[in-house]
């Protein structure tokens, strides 16, 4: 497939069926040794598998401190210790909890894309199998109130296709970024036994959180209010009920790998309504739990079938 | 200006002359309040004006920690006490030293862009003026040896044009991301003094570590050994010297602000020989040390002129 803006790879892990977690690249397949630079933790000199072979789940999001605390709660839930940082490097923060892994990505497609080819990595090194991944995130409403959690349906570039952009050998490349529906809708079912408000919808990935979210309160701005509200519109009308950074190479990359995931942020504003965040310190805790509460009333359902 | 690829603004602060910071959004400059949301910094609560009103200098790079250390040194080296971190947010850390600000900017170009906007809106609102900004960091050498300090000349985006994307309005707008010439023949003359090997070139600024820098070590690659090194040899012709993740945002947007500007990055490899690095500690700390020898020795200099 082609089209007029860039050549779509539409190349995903063959056979999979969410088994073994796999390794698309013939070259490194074939090396002794993978040094994971961003985590710091080499193929031969760490042992992998007994260290991250049962993982079952990773969580992801992007404040280091914050993977941090949900690592340590959700360990404290299920009763099992948590691991130390298990990143040797400073640009990314790693924890485990049982079958889970804690991991920050930073803010931004670039940044989480690091992070996830070195963490998908290191669980096919790993011998992990049948492995769910999620972001666990904040995000700006579009036309949703604040404090619902936006359970996405897959993701928008910034020009509104369905597609990641990538630059490979200095050709754009688009790769298709659909969420797991089935998860998804597993995920909105679940909210409703454990009080989380959802909707489900699609959500614009941006690439940063001013100019490329509309928003009239950054550095620069060559557009009117009038502008924004109608593209706001425009997004409402295509489905989109919320905004954030990374979910287009989050889908893209996981569906490469036949890995379903699922992006769970809440709406920390209705954009419809203005710009800035004004949040006391409760509201704010509240509203950032409540992907944590719905992901690991998820996890621990789960758990118990897996038993 | 338009071509076939997106809108170019080319929209800069008018008859600035590097005085007093600009901002260059009609919207916000009417507005009594401004929260830094990234920082945790507030226009009214906060006082900006006596916290930052003598800043001369913007030194960034990707590690927090790294920029912590950095702050503490430089601030040894010129006898002023160090801040303690002055970002209350979890998203970036922000050291002060004397006239210069130290901040972390993560992994590429959103995360920096983020960055970026609040910091000179805080230098806005704090009424500095004569402001020079600099990133230090690391990156991969295209023809250069692993220890050579790159001074970039201009960045370039993925598709090798001298521009940063971004999506405004479901828009592809082009940004010009040229450096500042005069500062960066400035550093070029001073490395001779202070003994830091250096060289001057085109900085390809890639949307990932893997894929988008043609390595041949990530989880995907759909492309052969060939393929790459071609490519690292087109990149080569075009003076392209090395790869890094920030600096066409970064070009763009103190281009944009009319602030001078220069980006600093150790090459930890030459990619025409590998893909991983593997260095020991010692030679690693010694490498990563040198933007910042260069780079505090134009700033001392500066700061003897202005005294």
């Amino acid at each position: 497939m082609r089209n007029a803006q860039g050549r779509i790879d539409d190349t995903v892990a063959e056979n999979n069926n969410n088994s073994v977690v796999p390794l698309l690249n013939p070259i490194i397949a074939g090396e002794k040794e993978d040094f994971l630079y961003h985590f710091g933790i080499s193929k031969t000199k760490d042992n992998i598998p007994a260290a991250f072979g049962d993982v079952k789940f990773v969580c992801t999001g992007g404040s280091g401190p914050r993977m941090a605390l949900f690592a340590e709660m959700f360990s404290k839930e299920i009763g099992v210790p948590c691991s130390d940082n298990l990143s040797k490097s400073d640009r990314f923060v790693m924890y485990k909890a049982g079958p889970v892994l804690w991991v920050s990505h930073g803010m931004g497609n670039p940044s989480i894309s690091i992070m996830l080819v070195e963490v998908i990595k290191l669980l096919h090194y790993a011998g992990a199998s049948d492995v769910t991944a999620f972001r666990l995130g904040t995000s700006g409403g579009v036309g949703v109130e604040a404090g619902t959690v936006v359970l996405s349906t897959l993701a928008l570039n910034g020009e509104l296709q369905e597609y990641h952009i990538q630059y490979i050998l200095g050709k754009k490349v688009l790769r298709p970024s659909p969420l797991s529906h089935s998860l998804t809708e597993e995920l909105a079912q679940l909210a409703k036994k454990v009080s989380v408000p959802v909707e489900c919808g699609k959500t614009l990935c941006a690439d940063d959180f001013y100019e490329g979210q509309a928003r009239l309160d950054g550095e620069f701005c060559a557009y009117t209010s009038k502008d924004k509200y109608d593209f706001l519109h425009t997004l409402y009308e295509k489905g989109v009920r919320n905004i954030e950074m990374e979910s287009t190479c989050f889908a893209s990359m996981f569906r490469r790998a036949s890995i379903p995931a699922a992006v769970v942020c809440v709406a920390l504003l209705n954009r419809m309504k203005g710009d800035q965040i004004h949040l006391d310190e409760e509201t704010y805790n509240d509203y950032e739990m409540r992907p944590f509460k719905l992901v690991t009333a998820y996890i621990k359902e789960k758990m118990k079938s897996l038993q």
